[in-house]
């Protein structure tokens, strides 16, 4: 099979490295025929497309894109883009990868938080040898808000590790061993009591400043937040409020209103705030390949594209 | 059955909760009769003693006891104990509770490293937003020394998040998907190229300074060293002498050769040596007394104990 034969695909990323991905395409999807958007190259006739950070243009350039793979979790700027065809498919992205270093990061945070390891290191700044105890991961809540691909494996995995694990989202859906609530009239039942909250929701109109001081309420005194959803989501006086008045314990952020955090942000030098700059979950190239290839040979075959976004509803 | 009629069990800890035991064995084993060691009381008729660390002259005050069950990870303080007597049986704790937070102490450690997010930290405390990547887990070689009961389930779980992950130990062992190396004539083999190197050994003999200049050789440049064996295995000097050229880019001690580690340690102020106070693992009451009264009934049933400390091989 030549090169021209080949379906082709356009990388247009303004911070992927090439090289990378050339080495995935090579290995994982010879019979995809990879193409790098230079930002003048004519890509008509490609139907598929791949993206995070497009180069202006893209989609003039691409009058035949018919799916759009966005390489990495949220498509809000996506489905909010006015420039993209409304006959574009917009897909989120589904690989193990991305997935894999979510569950990281978060499982990481709850033990931080769940151990107390942050205070270990808080008393090491001061050569303090400290008597600490925790309870049976059985019996400290923690619940996930957001049960996308990225939610449902996070709580299933903390489940896993025996904590008292639930979750909730927009419409309801079963996890095994995890309990689940749905839709605004049961948000409050999930969050009472909580004492680890995890977001990861995707960045909508009813979601944004969704983390506020009435969430925060519910929560049992002394829990934490977890924050992988958007920056957007958090208001961000109402938790240094709780935070200040002991209510909250501390929180982990890794999103933000804006990135990268402006070095004068209060959240740097808040003693219980743990900032990471955007980095809990990221694809991998191979995965990521091998997640798009699929998809392409299902659309060649003519049957439906999976995890393509709902413009209307926003994710 | 009346309370004299149940076998009865001496728990003697100076440090342990009283209400916290009563608790569990009211609610898990009834069965068995729960004496506090109050120094002084006659335990004569008592085959069964629970202890980390015992009254002075329980082993006097106990002349019929037959097994004694050790509420910690780690047996080197009681095999070498000449005032406990031959016939006395001494037994390894191998309870979920202990094994679940060892897990868990190893993972965020493991995690830490992999994902370096120590260094995150750092650039908080300078307000800088920094860029990182990391590979997956599958390229991320991980080695655990020493496969007892917590070894193995360390192992597993690493190998469970997708690590590459290998074992060290005397007698050779089988685990699911871990390529396991044992006796002298393997340990370079193991070690060699390791990334993240986890101790997890009994204290004996030949593991006494087993972490030193010529294990560090062996490993990755840039490797991570966790201890959660015991501070006499590690030679300290080498440590710092590794960290400080360089070659180990960080390690993690749960365990230090006197402990509390006095306030004066340079361990307490190095940069990338990460002190937590012996607290990794810990003994859940409930789990504990529920393997507890599974061993006296094999034992009251004439069957042998499991875990049982070999008193001349020290472990």
């Amino acid at each position: 099979m030549s090169a021209i034969e080949r379906p082709g695909i356009v990388l247009s990323d303004t911070g992927a490295n090439a090289a990378l991905w050339d080495n995935a395409f090579r290995k994982t999807a010879p019979d995809l025929n990879l193409v790098h958007d230079t930002g003048a190259r004519d890509l008509s006739g490609i139907r598929y497309g791949m993206t995070w950070k497009p180069r202006a243009g893209l989609y003039e350039r691409m009058p035949d894109l018919a799916a759009l793979f966005v390489l990495g979790a949220g498509v809000e700027r996506f489905v909010a883009d006015p420039t993209i065809p409304p006959q574009v498919q917009i897909v989120k992205m589904a690989e193990p990868g991305l997935t894999q270093s979510m569950q990281q990061y978060v499982l990481w945070q709850v033990l931080n938080h769940h151990r107390r390891f942050w205070e270990l290191e808080a008393a090491q700044r001061e050569a303090r040898w400290i008597d600490q105890t925790y309870p049976a991961p059985w019996a400290r809540k923690v619940g996930v808000m957001g049960l996308g691909t990225l939610g449902v494996a996070v709580a299933s995995l903390l489940k896993s590790f025996g904590f008292d694990t639930s979750g909730w989202s927009r419409s309801a859906k079963a996890i095994n061993g995890v309990t689940v609530f749905s839709g605004a009239e049961q948000i409050d039942a999930f969050l009472d009591g909580l004492e680890i909250l995890v977001c990861l929701l995707p960045l909508t109109a009813e979601t944004n400043g969704i983390l506020n001081a009435d969430v925060f309420r519910h929560l049992a005194p002394g829990a934490a937040l977890i924050n992988v959803g958007r920056g957007a989501q958090l208001n961000e006086a109402d938790l240094i409020s709780a935070l200040d008045s002991g209510h909250l314990s501390a929180a982990s952020l890794d999103v933000f209103a804006t990135e990268p955090l402006p070095e004068t942000h209060p959240f740097w030098r808040h003693p219980r705030i743990f900032v990471t700059p955007h980095l809990a979950a990221d694809v991998d190239p191979e995965s990521a390949v091998l997640a798009v290839q699929r998809q392409i040979a299902r659309f060649e075959a003519g049957q439906g594209l999976e995890h393509v976004a709902d413009r209307k509803r926003g994710y």
